[in-house]
């Protein structure tokens, strides 16, 4: 399904007015809008080829229609995304859930819809009909040096699928733990997945980076072998400079303060990229922004000014991805939710009164430090976000715009009603 | 130390032309604006006066300095801040920290600074000095019938202090409990609880209410006899209809959904009151909305909802109170910002489209569900809640007004730097 | 697969002098083990159906071989752990997983075994191939009153299947609840949960029970519509005296004390029975006792308890039943595991002095009081059990002998290798 | 107090033929308990000196009778405890609560109870009365350079009193963090207090080590400066060889797998030291094994099998200390009651069959590793512990003879029954 220019020019032009009322109020309110609206123009999530399809849980899963049954169909409705958004202009490649049979048709193809690759990821937590071996017990930690080979090999595959698409880092995420008392052994596990990651490291391009994800526990239930982001910086570490470690939101322990690690991350230089989702207990992995908004804005708040102090720069020297999971939702109207809902994170972070802000550190005036935070996130920057949506040729309201035209309905109408997506 | 009103009318008239801009935008944007303000003017929140102090921790306690020494003085604390917001016009004393040895005097006091007397709060958890037998284990729940007794005789006395200044009803919150495993049979502790109870419950004037309070944990670190909304829902059932649960939003396990069993106790007809608060981790007593202020605005979303599904009236049907300590922070400041969190999260409640999210909810558009409440939430109602403060006569901005009167610098010149509130 | 008992004789007997001893010694540590023995042999615990595949998560699934592929194979399964561990005497159903299509053949197969059939249980938390409405909104909660219909009709089919198996119980484990903030009004799905099950509960024969389960979260990620143990309480009372809470170990929030939870079910006469698991992080359907084994000792130390106090019958008033997920373990041997831990923890339970407990705990001596549980805990008592075993006609170390005889070797050769189990 | 050697051999004699019956019996049981009882033996825990008074909570303390109000009568409880089971044989002392004003008498003094000086510790998170600056917004992390050196020179001071003493290591814990988003930045905190720590360091003589504990929350509510076991390593790994991790098992987020944490510390060569104690919610501080004594096992089991890979001696190469709080019991009954604990769970840990563990691990024989773990946790090992402090001259059962003497009602009549120790 194509989505004309001309439609999303109707469609601004009919909210044009209102628009430009709480643009003009949200100015006398806010400083540096304009800077603000130029970051949020080059800021791009990519989206995940799996979070294209409904998710499920081990309890079932209840497929919507229209589900894309290929690669291209996956790139086709990045691609809507994008043209509603203009800010999801990359596309994460999951192998082998999303093998590129003819690289050069797929990037032609991604390039026709403004797309870039971004991190490609590897999968050792399933098994594939055809594998070798079994990755009940892991994968670069298993005790089998036959199953780590095949592991690392799977992933030096996926490093050059990823070369053939233009991709530039490698995320690897490890189900590799246990799931009782006894079963490993933790230090030779971490010994294990170490030397497998190193082979993995040693095949990388010189430009690449890898990413080393960590996670506190599901699939494994006692045990994970890259559990939190002290042992992702540990790996990382001893890997070398073109690893980093990656933060997912939902992959903490309950209460885990977020923000702090991410700063701490930023100052080790060691921080590489991020999974946008939300969750209320585990890695629930819900729409980004639904559950605890303050808290991603409390982390985006810590990324501007750790990226600042390093003078990076925001739009490229971080990965930044969606990896969520859409049980009740039309993932395409959940990944649009996400997305804005990240937009106006950074918005308000953006906003913060940074000077002011250190001043009131330093004088331990922590109401005032609290007042200028709030005032960032209470503050509508909606209309700031969607300023940078028209000013890119996007859409004012994305998700409105879907539903006027019935983009389900047409997906639908060419796809089918039964189509299910490869993923979760 | 007194605040003039006229010094209240010079401050809003120096912030009055900024502040009607920004309310003439916020009518714009929200429906029945007017219904909203008169609400949020009608709205008190009580302030306890232990929370008129610096707080501590079990590691120490970094006293501020002019806390008020005495019941009168904290009265006056507390009609300063009603000044400032003419939205704390209630005060909850908590018995013994605050017997009110005239009790005609203290509510003339009371009266003159237009405060009435909240819910009185028994403390079975500390032994007073001049104490016959020890809460070490236990009161309302202690095996020995003369502890039970003496428990007991103490929330009776309570009441009659409450009753002499015009107070209507009882909160009871037990640390009763366990530390270990074995130390306690929970059906006897129950029974024993229950039995207690029932002779303070019998002591209840007619149109008084009691208030069963429940916690997790701490100060007992294995069990609390009182330990969920479930068991206090339990006890409440069997003293009968003036019997009603009291949520505290700090006490809960990890991860509770507070704002679900708002609702359902609402539906049981058995909610009662509230402490307001924030946390992150345990009962951290933390500055209202400062760390989950979209928690904050979900539970008044149930309130509102709830409330009106009964036709009970917000302002009176429920009671509502800041229960916080302020370890890092002047605690005035603290509770101003507190009661401006709560009435901003009010607001938003009050700004739900509700026919929309019903019609959402009978559709399971799950997207349009989420996006009525994030639109409420993200709207930014300030202007509102301080026009609600406007018209009542209140400071536009209580906590700049509170600075630029050097209010805390009058009070410790009157007071003294070294005076310690009594307290947690 | 057939085992004979002259393999067990003849285990038995190579390993009869050890036990001896050790029975010996464990006899001259513990008052009253013959007692202890008998209520150990009469003690049985059900297996489900759906427990004899290798279980799977929402990332994977590696199923082991020799799985069950009828509900036949499913009852020789549960058959041969009955002939091992003589504790393994019933079978709790799962329809629609497990629709018995000639009952009386099936009971006669059941009987054959050794084996009852225990409770029933309902589905409603994943679609059918030939169901006419989706449960992806919840089923008894479900806002569309067609839906809420097809899943009572669903579970009055089960109670039918339930009766013609010579069952006695249903229990009634709802995934319902909500994702996202505003998806539900919480009020309303309770009221149509609450009327669904009164539908299905006049359904009920008069000498059947029906169990609440609650869960705290997951599939569901915001709410769960019978999320506490309170929430199950307050449906049970209003159904009626056949309604029962049931308590499954892994269904908590973090931190949970169970016990307690039991011993007031027990108290308001309301517990009905129990899924056996264990957990770290949330419902992870571990082994029973391979995380948290005090915690299941003290679990049972309060059913003893409750149970002697009201004079219940330990083998018949309650339900037991094992609900765990096998991914990295041999079901049978997982389930041999969990039994051997339930067993072990009930017969410590029944160690315990309880006279001495009760003094410690009037006279407030928690040192004492602790001393006497974890004597309790730390006296091995596992020659106990074996006896319990032996004197059934057991194996004295079931999973030693399951692996002499090469049983899964034996079931892979008789069913194949990539044979997969209905369930999870 | 003093206790006579021969109460000792009287009590034992009473008890010696029930002992050596169980212990024959033991011997049976597990192989190679000369060995290990040889390791008990030589296992010495240190007594915090704080650990001797009855502790408290915010919420309240009840203070028992006859605690030690001088060092010297610190020294004398801990001579005490020693006495009765020998393995005690340390003192952990807290500046300033308790600084030797004749460091050379005070070392005779221990020398006559046979003790030593461990650790000794810091304290930075409460002003004292002579304190020039206010901790209120922190010590080694603060914005104020004066408040910074003068929270270094007080752990400088720290560490010439240890010298004084004969101690070669010192804690540092610090309650560093913040309370409020925005109060603090969090890498200049975390740059601040690594400096901090580098001028602490340069004080250290040669041969002494420096313990950088870590805590999740408490007293800070927001954020904790070393708030985990990553920040911890890393700052350990930036000040150098002589700078350790040490864990106190409470401080975590709830669910932590807290063995792997130590075994991959282990690996990384900086594991210092640990705090023992128990919890169920938070930083209870229990009294050792009393909530989790299978998770106290699985510690151990980590410890002796990563300090036996790197040929560490168990009894001196790590720091081992116990840091719990006794609101509810008498201290020195805790005490006892937690050195037994960790006895038994290094006696269960020394007695696992490594070699079968090593064998299951390696064929992924789950049910086999969880069979080999669980048969050391199962066996009764107290007769082996027992028999370790027979031999080394202590009692049988510490804490019946602690009773039979009327220790606490001598120590009452010495000391007075209103005495308070100072701690928390």
């Amino acid at each position: 399904m194509l989505l004309e220019s001309y439609k999303i020019a109707s469609h601004n032009d009919s909210l044009l007015k209102g628009h430009e009322n709480k643009l003009a109020f949200t100015r006398s309110e806010i400083a540096g809008t304009e800077e603000i609206i130029q970051k949020l123009v080059d800021f791009q999530i990519a989206i995940p080829s799996w979070a294209l399809g409904t998710g499920g849980t081990r309890f079932g899963r209840f497929a919507g229609g229209g589900e894309p049954r290929t690669l291209e169909e996956k790139i086709e409705d990045v691609g809507l995304l994008h043209t509603l958004n203009k800010a999801s202009g990359a596309i994460s490649l999951h192998i082998p859930w999303d093998i590129p049979t003819d690289p050069k048709a797929i990037r032609a193809l991604a390039a026709q819809h403004g797309l870039k690759f971004d991190a490609v990821n590897s999968n050792t937590f399933q098994d594939q009909a055809d594998q070798e071996h079994t990755y009940k017990f892991g994968s670069l930690q298993n005790v089998n040096k036959a199953i780590r080979k095949q592991a690392i090999d799977h992933n030096i595959e996926v490093i050059k699928h990823g070369i053939e698409l233009g991709s530039d880092s490698l995320t690897v995420w490890l189900s590799d733990g246990s799931c009782f008392p006894g079963q490993l052994n933790f230090r030779k596990a971490y010994q294990n997945t170490l030397e497998s990651l190193q082979e993995i490291y040693a095949a990388l391009p010189d430009d690449w980076k890898i990413f080393v994800e960590y996670k506190a526990f599901e699939p494994n239930f006692y045990s994970m072998t890259v559990g939190d982001w002290g042992q992702s910086l540990s790996y990382a570490r001893k890997l070398g400079d073109k690893a980093y470690t990656l933060v997912d939101l939902g992959h903490h322990l309950p209460n885990a303060n977020i923000e702090q690690i991410v700063s701490l991350l930023l100052m080790e230089e060691k921080l590489g990229g991020f999974h946008f989702n939300d969750s209320k207990y585990g890695d629930d992995d819900l729409t980004a922004g639904s559950v605890k908004p303050y808290q991603l804005f409390l982390i985006f708040n810590e990324l501007v000014e750790g990226m600042d102090a390093r003078g990076m720069n925001h739009a490229k020297d971080l990965g930044w991805m969606i990896d969520a999971s859409h049980n009740v939702k039309d993932p395409l109207e959940d990944l649009l939710q996400s997305v804005e809902a990240i937009m106006i994170a950074y918005a308000q972070a953006l906003s913060v009164d940074r000077k002011a802000l250190e001043d009131a550190q330093e004088n331990n005036d922590v109401v005032r430090a609290q007042e200028i935070l709030q005032n960032a996130f209470r503050t509508d920057v909606r209309a700031i976000v969607a300023e940078a949506r028209l000013r890119a040729g996007a859409a004012l309201n994305p998700v409105a715009l879907y539903r006027e035209l019935k983009v389900r309905e047409n997906l639908i109408a060419e796809r089918g009603l039964k189509t299910v997506s490869t993923g979760l």
